[in-house]
């Protein structure tokens, strides 16, 4: 690659995946980051592996143990919730939601995009399908951009303008499949479900899992994931 | 302790934990938070913890591998700069500047704040002495506490304010020094040396050493440091 080099959050979920394919087809020499945080289920990082070497990127995977604050359903014992369709769904923030998530997974990003040089991060949040999270909206994003810009050597002292791509925030899930399909994501190998089997199976119940199967519906495209045991 | 409860980063150095002692004489219940992140040596993490004993305060200690990054002279194997007094000190961001590492750091304090019901962050950063780093200055510090505000379930779904605070930000190494003794800080359990021994002794000629001994002699207070092999 020649492009300028970018820094991409890479969960191996289906919005990440997407969000990899749109910063590499936009010409960036892309880096992937990803983070064993203490998730329940490091068959993620197994999926993120895959999708990085199928995209041809370097893949980076960090170390930061988020499990030894406890408070969220993705790092500890407490059961994700199920549900049978959409409307379902809790209005409130979920239990699934780690504190202050994003905002480390970005700092990190920072950092390594300052000793790499690149001005530019890719995160795939989106504010429409965003699961009540506080960390995946646009006022967030330009908080941290804001941030970025006065924190790093690379802005002060060299002039830089770091840059925050949130190329999926307005779409939703169905625009974001279709988005996807069109640059060879292969959502098979993607996994979105809270609660995987450790085969990378999804339950098909979990608040993920249900948003995730929809936007297949909405976007009249086959749904390649794998649940388990064949339920759906 | 039955004050409200807040977050303070220690780093075992005289700043933090002057920090720390101002935190917990202004009635907080302090959860003193550290960092094994891939430094090259962990005699800072033994004087935290001693620190935060000392204190009565509850220690936890995150791992995040900046290490895996590179880029700087206190996760690599590039040299620490020696010089013999404080003018000889680069104007510029020095080697051992650490990309993003207060928001990094800072970060995973507010994660930590959220689930523990704390409002309140303490960092021990000041802007006089603050060798150049762009992360300890006002501004990044402003910055952080506005994204803190939009990043968080604590802030934004139950109206909590979350607040940085930078007791030390307008104070001199000496004032620091000051304040500290009036509290009780045993400065000589404190290790602020970028090339400690692993007995925790001082090299005397880092950037670090010899902001540190000046202010000692500046604010009129012998210096309990112990230097490497008897040298000053």
């Amino acid at each position: 690659m020649s492009g300028a080099p970018a820094i991409v959050l890479l969960s191996g979920g289906l919005d990440s995946a997407t969000c990899l394919a749109i910063a590499s087809e936009s010409g960036y020499d892309v880096v992937a980051l990803s983070f064993r945080y203490g998730q329940r289920h490091l068959v993620e990082l197994t999926a993120a592996a895959a999708l990085a070497e199928r995209a041809g990127v370097e893949h980076v995977v960090v170390d930061v143990d988020l499990s030894a604050f406890g408070g969220s359903a993705l790092t500890t014992e407490v059961p994700v919730p199920k549900h049978d369709v959409v409307a379902d769904l809790d209005a409130d923030i979920p239990v699934t939601y780690v504190p202050a998530r994003n905002t480390v997974f970005l700092s990190l990003a920072l950092a390594l995009a300052e000793v790499r040089g690149a001005d530019d991060l890719f995160i795939g949040v989106n504010a429409v399908d965003y699961s009540g999270y506080p960390d995946c909206r646009p006022e967030f994003i330009a908080a941290f951009e804001r941030l970025a810009n006065v924190a790093t050597r690379a802005a002060v002292a060299d002039g830089r303008r770091l840059r925050v791509h949130t190329p999926l925030i307005a779409l939703t899930k169905a625009d974001i499949i279709r988005r996807g399909v069109e640059l060879g994501v292969d959502y098979a190998a993607t996994i979105t479900c809270y609660d995987p089997g450790t085969d990378g199976s999804a339950c098909g119940h979990c608040d993920a899992c249900l948003l995730r199967r929809q936007g297949f519906v909405d976007a009249g495209v086959p749904d390649p994931t794998r649940y388990r045991g064949g339920s759906s």
